[in-house]
């Protein structure tokens, strides 16, 4: 099953598409999804709804998951990554994909291992999990993190839900 | 020339579209678009942009205007405005119109004179500019505003631009 993790941004948004096997997963593609802070702001979220969806259809996963935003004390920065994340969860939707959300924290728990790690760890663990990342960037691991994390716990998930259905 | 207003929200968003000739303004239609709290995040979004594509495609405004949104002390309402807003600039984006932003209080000073009005001042003045109006709810009213105030912004904008080009 392809999974796509998404790590919104108004300026960067992070992508990540893996492969996963029961428990082997595999990495296919990643990349960041870079927009002008000077075009308007309307046209920014096009570019991501629009780079997103060509993405998608090329890639053809069949879930998607998005970090849940940490909220900021700044509320000017919290409502532009809100306005970016608007349109994260909406292009997999409308593509017909279930859009999974996860909280930083569960994030970290289920690569590193820690609710705290730092940015490397993330990376480092993303590497060792997937060898074949050619990860370039913080946005593109953290995608990449929250791809193994749906991964991880969409399965945990599935197995509680066929336990359920055998009692 | 058709203009659509709108004042969007995770919940409850209001739109508003009217006709402006000249100094002359119409109502055409207006409506609040409500999605059930209990859905899953991305549908809800998905919704919304849905029901936008469809009566853009219906009444063919040629520009669009978004309320700048109020920033809140409650930085998980402003993310979830910020959901909302986004998909409320993307959908007229992805369908060709420009997108104007105004201020709240702009709207307020366009409409009833000046940029501290209460509620019911911006519905009542709403109601005496379009007499035609059948303006149900606060959004709606909202909404209209914004397309209100966005024909009168645009044609100062345009008399500034022949003025400039005159000179």
């Amino acid at each position: 099953m392809r999974l796509l993790g998404l790590d919104p941004g108004l300026q960067r948004t992070g992508w990540g598409i893996i492969e996963a096997e029961d428990n082997h997963l595999t990495y296919i593609a990643s990349g960041v999804i870079s927009v002008s802070p000077k075009a308007q702001l309307a046209k920014r979220l096009l570019t991501i709804f629009d780079e997103l969806t060509v993405l998608i259809k090329e890639y053809q996963p069949a879930e998607a998951a998005v970090e849940e935003t940490f909220v900021n004390k700044n509320s000017q920065s919290t409502l532009k990554l809100g306005q970016a994340r608007g349109i994260a969860l909406l292009a997999p939707a409308q593509a017909g994909l279930d859009v999974a959300e996860y909280s930083p924290n569960l994030v970290k728990k289920t690569v590193v291992g820690t609710g705290h790690a730092a940015k490397q760890q993330i990376q480092m663990m993303v590497k060792t999990i997937l060898p074949k990342a050619s990860v370039q960037s913080e946005d593109e691991a953290d995608a990449l993190a929250i791809a193994i994390c749906h991964a991880h716990h969409r399965t945990t998930a599935e197995r509680l839900a066929l336990m359920g259905a055998a009692e």
